[in-house]
């Protein structure tokens, strides 16, 4: 099949159909809501297939240029990182401004401030989530006593909104001991809801987890509300954390087999520029992706536009020309590469995709 | 200075042009042919200053779509690359019926014939070097009488000219005793040229060497052209290979410091998606890119878009809100990764810049 050049990223509808099912299902049987992370699929098809499976109260942008694409898809927006330059911040008050109700997290006085300032000269108003470093350790206020006070400064503040507490529990990827650590968190998120309280401030959302720990969130009971973006593909990197199969990735990268002139190898017409140079989170002695029909192979070296391929334990060699798939690593900075995926809705089905938030880096 | 959103590519016009004519004078000095590699800017604009400086007898592309592109600078191009399938084939031979002069890299017969079924179809002739691999094991025949051997293939094949040899030492950049290694690689280009010569074969253009060997090249009398590409703008890679210094990086994202509340980092708003995850080439234990205002600072992790700098070795802390520079380790991926760039002309005369030939795939 050659009906369009390699490589290109091909997704699978019906696997996607299954994947967003099976976390709505998860969502609405505990009760909690769902911001979907968009960061992954970048698509306005895809943000809205999200919402239409039900459970979602709304959708979760990285970035302005993000929140402007996504609100064409839902009303609801949530900012998960804080901003903070004047252009920026300018460009969330007009969507603001525009009816979108946008909620940002944020883990400093200096960004609430910030915030503020950029509502009131819009006349808006931005809801906040104060962010509580609960183990990351990349963002978010150090103790319970910091995002009281953090939640105090927000809630004085004209032009904010205090809407309640974000937690980011990246950590738990790799945890030893998950349950143990799961109550860790809870134990921090009820501890500051508690001094909130006792202060008279609510929480109306605590917003945590993402793909890794959505499973689980059952167990962090002060969590309401999730914010996973990969599962709606998947990758090797939650197949490999063991949350998932090859057959729920979704989106595979059609390539094509271009040199085998090195013995022991053949190349790919893929490299950095198409997989990016992400490693497997989970394996470190993993390759650069997931040959579909060759799982013995191991893609052993990137270059910007080739993929060097490792087929010493292959029953077969890959043949010149031969079209192959792969699995990438981590599929959302992938997906970021692609002005247009194609879209697989049948066997022999495909329709071309675009994805109209690529590489908003603002 | 706020006037435009955080990260953003800003590329400094004075140190380009300053690369620019380095790479041109180093060129007519040695009666060398340069056709430089557009995937490190792919925007027209440096394409033509890179010809306008001279020396430059075409430009090189990875891919069909980067042709595509570039064929509005130059009819003269190189496709460094065995493109295979019929689509981007089909979209090669279109280029060369509207007069591009179209040659491409091939390591295989399958590779030939592949060209010439297309070129035949198309009534166009694609000119052909043949890939030698001399050390870097990626793609090329892996011997002199294997170049032969291909030679005569594509020499035979209607459709198909025979332009020469095409080297990649890639291998070089991290050479233990580099005039060892250039006379090896010499030895390799002249025992092939002697074979082709005996066979009434003609190497009419023998293309070797990227930005890391480009100021070697008059080590290596076979080599007639250079295709450097990371030239113009620079990045830590090369830097760190002792290729340049910093204040010839021209290229540097501007990135806002938005979150310190983390004990001992700070970080800012640009990551994967933004720097790409390339490590440094030359130094294991350099971080994500290099922060020009805090040269002590290392960026230690990246996520998609946070990258979290380790402060510790800073005399002053850098403050929320601080907009700084970071050189990128690999500059070619992250280019790629914008869809507009910053021009800086003055010191307050930017303006917006098109990567046009970005993202292009296949």
């Amino acid at each position: 099949m050659e009906t369009f050049a390699t490589p290109a990223l091909v997704i699978d509808l019906a696997v996607v159909e299954r994947n967003l099912a099976r976390m709505a299902g998860y969502v609405k049987q505990h009760g909690l809501s769902l911001r979907p992370h968009t960061k992954t699929h970048k698509s306005l098809f895809m943000a809205r297939r999200q919402l239409e499976h039900g459970g979602a109260t709304g959708l979760t942008v990285a970035k302005a240029g993000e929140a402007e694409v996504m609100a064409q898809a839902s009303p609801e927006l949530y900012l998960a990182y804080p901003a903070l330059d004047r252009p920026r911040l300018r460009k969330l008050a007009d969507l603001a401004r525009r009816g979108v109700n946008l909620r940002v997290g944020l883990d400093s006085a200096f960004a609430a401030d910030a915030f503020a300032e950029a509502a009131r000269a819009a006349g808006v108003t931005f809801g906040v989530l104060v962010d509580l470093d609960v183990g990351y350790h990349r963002t978010g206020v150090p103790t319970p006593h910091a995002a009281l006070e953090l939640a105090r400064h927000v809630a004085s503040r004209r032009g904010l909104r205090l809407d309640g507490l974000m937690l980011y529990p990246g950590h738990l990827m790799h945890a030893q001991d998950l349950d143990k650590e799961l109550a860790a968190v809870q134990a921090l998120a009820a501890e500051t809801l508690a001094l909130w309280k006792q202060s008279g401030l609510e929480a109306r959302v605590v917003s945590g987890g993402s793909t890794p720990t959505a499973f689980v969130t059952h167990k962090l009971p002060a969590v309401t509300e999730i914010r996973p973006g990969t599962y709606i593909y998947n990758d090797m990197n939650t197949v490999d954390g063991k949350l998932c199969g090859l057959d729920d990735c979704a989106a595979r990268v059609a390539v094509t087999v271009i040199s085998n002139a090195v013995a022991g190898k053949v190349v790919l017409d893929g490299g950095s520029k198409t997989f990016t140079s992400d490693r497997n989170a989970c394996r470190a002695d993993a390759g650069f992706g997931h040959v579909v029909e060759y799982p013995e192979a191991k893609i052993v070296r990137l270059s910007e536009e080739h993929a060097e391929v490792d087929i010493a334990g292959c029953a077969r060699a890959p043949q010149l020309g031969e079209r192959l798939h792969v699995i990438p690593n981590h599929i959302c900075p992938c997906v970021n590469l692609q002005e247009q995926v194609w879209l697989k809705r049948g066997p022999d089905d495909l329709v071309p995709l675009e994805i109209e938030a690529r590489a908003r880096l603002s």
